[in-house]
This record gives structure tokens, sequence and C-alpha cells, in this order.
């Protein structure tokens, strides 16, 4: 991750730049400009990602001109769209299914075709920073288009037993349906959001994305043992996070997941 | 203009830059990428051009998703979307009205305006250039947005005459008579696109844009004592000019019309 003044800037535009975007509501917050127009630019690549605030019931109108614009090559989406914009394209991957939820989307064949690397992502950011699931407890609080792939991603990482908690108990349920029909070794639960016992604590909800003070979690309950990871990009150490490291926890920032993906994401979109 | 290679080089982009788009069809040989991208920078503001092409059917979705997306700010419109994209605004500047085309839309206050600054680029390229028009017998070929925005802007510059010519001949006739209305000094006639006895020519066809060789005017009466002037960007110097140079005329390129109302549209867009 670049940190310089230089982050964010792409190669100069002209009338052959391919266009990206990434598409949510609120926008100004994104790290994916800074991240992918510096990836585009360290691969040479004549593109660039813009940002788009849309509102959820302007995302078909939107996807729509993608479609229509010839040299518009390919969509980050971010919240509150990945669930809709499942639902928008033409085909996706087997992950993206899994999780009917997509991040990015590119055309191919005159159809356009969603993937999902948020779970990929998280997953290689905790690597990086050397944190290894295997056989810990987990606790997922959001059960959104992020937190269904973070949770997806976890699954497959063989913990010992995951609790997920939506404040939406339908979609809680049905998510830990959809996790148990691909593990019969993990303990997958729904509950409280209370850390007391959990070797780790995902917060996948937008919780800390703006300026009120809340915590996704029982913040009272939470032990210096806990590793506390947040998927929040903007702040980087969102009130979740500084109240964890006020406990002596290790935190994870949500910058890691998003990080962790741009590589995979330009290969998707052959850059 | 710049023309290193930073040209063409906005700030480094986030979450809140500031969206604008040339939407055209061809769009690859556009130069308003680089020269809006090169003005943005230097004005230091957090925004940037991006080119995005468009067939005719297509635009009023394009510009459906422009009225949706909060921080899509503002549109240059080029060839062939001028005349239509008048239509689809909801409301235009008196020099717009007046040539029946736009060749940009802002938001104001929850709608779209539009209005034209081709004439007055036009105009301000040829004046930075030591070219006056006052007095002079001027042809003018092709009828469409920007013909007729150039049309317009040279005729408030006091000539002795124009004439006009389009192979639709009734879009030809429709504009002269548009012209006839803001002028009973300024001879304004229909007739064939033979320069004998012009000072100077102005293509504002898109003849010369593509490979193929091809002149809008009768090239084999072109005289040496006049003023050849084209408003295509790419290439440079198009068959019309390269013809009009091997003949000893002086030529004018068609990137002066554009770098002539770069300034004006950043004022326009709040930049």
């Amino acid at each position: 991750m670049l940190m310089n003044d230089q982050a964010g800037l792409p190669l100069p535009l002209s009338g052959r730049t391919r266009v990206f975007a990434i598409v949510g509501d609120p926008i100004t917050q994104a790290g994916s400009p800074r991240l992918f127009n510096s990836a585009f630019r360290a691969r040479s690549a004549e593109a660039v990602l813009i940002p788009l605030e849309v509102k959820d019931v302007d995302l078909p109108a939107i996807i729509d001109a993608f479609r229509r614009t010839r040299n518009f090559d390919g969509l980050v989406i971010t919240v509150p769209h990945k669930l809709a914009a499942f639902s928008l394209v033409d085909n996706f991957s087997d992950m993206a299914s899994r999780i009917g939820a997509v991040n990015v989307i590119r055309k191919h064949g005159g159809q356009i075709f969603g993937d999902n690397f948020d779970g990929l992502g998280f997953i290689a950011g905790l690597s990086q920073k050397g944190h290894d699931l295997a056989g810990k407890r987990i606790l997922i609080v959001g059960a959104g288009g992020a937190g269904r792939a973070v949770a997806h991603a976890i699954l497959d990482r063989q913990p010992a037993a995951i609790r997920l908690f939506d404040i939406d108990q339908v979609r809680m349920n049905d998510v830990v349906v959809e996790l148990r029909d691909y593990s019969d070794q993990v303990v997958i639960e729904t509950g409280v959001p209370d850390p007391t016992g959990f070797d780790m604590v995902v917060n996948c909800t937008s919780i800390g994305m703006r300026p009120e003070q809340n915590y996704p979690i029982l913040i009272e309950n939470l032990d210096s043992s806990t590793l506390v990871a947040d998927i929040i990009v903007e702040p980087d150490i969102t009130p979740l996070l500084a109240a964890a490291q006020s406990r002596g926890c290790v935190t994870h920032s949500g910058i890691h997941m998003l990080s962790g993906q741009v590589s995979a994401i330009c290969e998707f979109f052959g850059i």
C-alpha cells in the first residue's frame, strides 16, 4: 500500500484510457480509488478507477450505463450494493453464487459477469499479518454482502467454531444455513455479539463508518486476548478498533481486506 | 497545451474525487482527457475527466446515469452527440439555444443545464494565432453541432460573407435561415464547397478523423492565400491540412478550438 503523495495516481489520461469505477453509498471514504489507480500505474495500464456515489434505487441505471459504454470495462461494488448487484449480472462465479453477492463486475462476450474477492482479500490480509484461523473460535458481526464473503472464507480455513450475528434475524439464519452446506466439521451458530471466549471478532457491519460513536459488539466483555478485525476502510481506526486497542487487543484494519484483493481484481479486469 | 509526459495527469484519485466525462463516438482520438486533467491539476482540483465511448442510441441512458450519480458533476459532449444532447437537458444557455446544440452539461438545482463553448473556443484559438475575421469571406463545411457553433461565432465577428455547405441540404438550409436571424450585415449563402475566392475555409465535418483519405472541399481549387482551419483534434494534421500545407496555405489545427475553451469550461464546471 502506497502512503505517499503519489498514491492514487494513474497514468496520464487520454481518449484511449480504459475506465473502471467503484460504486457505493457513501463513497467519499472508499480506499479503492487510491489503491487501484496506484496498481494500474504500477502495471503501466492506461486505465483509471473513479468513485461513483449511487443510491440503491439508482444502481440498475448505473449498471445499464456500464453495459452501454464501450470503454467502461469494470466495476468494484461496495456497501450497500453487493447483494443487489448479484441480481443484476448475467453470470457469476461459483464463489459469488455461494455468497449471493458480487464485489466486482466485468464484461465478457456481450454479457456482464460478477465475482467476489472479499473473502480472498480478508484471508490474504490476515495471512500477511501472520494470523492463522485454523482451530480458532470466530465471532462475525454482520451478514450482508461483505459479512457473507468473510464468513465463507473463514469457514474454508477450518476454524473450530463460527458465531454469526446480525440485527436482521432472517438474514442471519439464512446465512447460517448456507454456511452449514459447506462444512460439517465446524460448529456454526447464531448468537448475541458477545466476544467472551472468542479468539477473533470481525466487524462486517457499517457501524463505525459514520461519525457516531457506537460498537457492533458488547465491548465491555472484550478481553485482551481477542484479535479484533474490522472491514471498514475509513476511518482506519474505527471506534471498535480504538476501544479494542485501549483494552490491549491486537487489531486488524479494514484496509488489509481491500489491499489483499487488489492484485486478484486487476487480473480479473485484464490489467 | 502541455506536450510532456505529465499532460493528462490529474491529482491522485480518492473517494472524494469529482467526476467529469467526455462522451462521444469514437472517443479514442479525443483531446479533452489530456487537456482537462492537466487543467484540473493546475487548478489543484480533486477532479478527473474520463472518456466514455457511447453510441447515439445509448446517449439517453448515459445522461440518465449522470443525473443519478451524486459526484458525477459534468459532461463534455462531442461528435456525434451535440444536437441530441440539446434535447436531453432540462435548461440551456442562450448560446446553446441559438445553436441548438450543447457541448457541456452540468447539474444545477436538481436539473441539468447545457451550454456551448465551441464557438467561443474556435474564435479564441484563432485570435491567439493572430487571425482576425472582420471583413473576410469564410467557407464553412459541415452544419452539425460544431459547424453551427462555429458559424454563429464567426457571424458575430463581422465577416464580409459566409458560405455554408453540408451534404444534408435540409440541415444546411435550416442553419442559413437561423444565421440570418442574427445579422443583416453579413452575406450568408449556401453553395458548393469550392474554396475559390475565400479568405478562410473551416472544416466542421468528421472527414479526416478516420483513416480514409478524403477532403471536405474541392481541394484542387485551393489557393495558397486561403487560411485553412480544421476542428478535428486527432490527427492534428488531417488530410485536408496536409494538402493545404503542400499548397502553401497557412493552417490552423482543431486542438486550438478545444484548448481555447478549456478555461471557460472549467469555470462552468465550478473548478
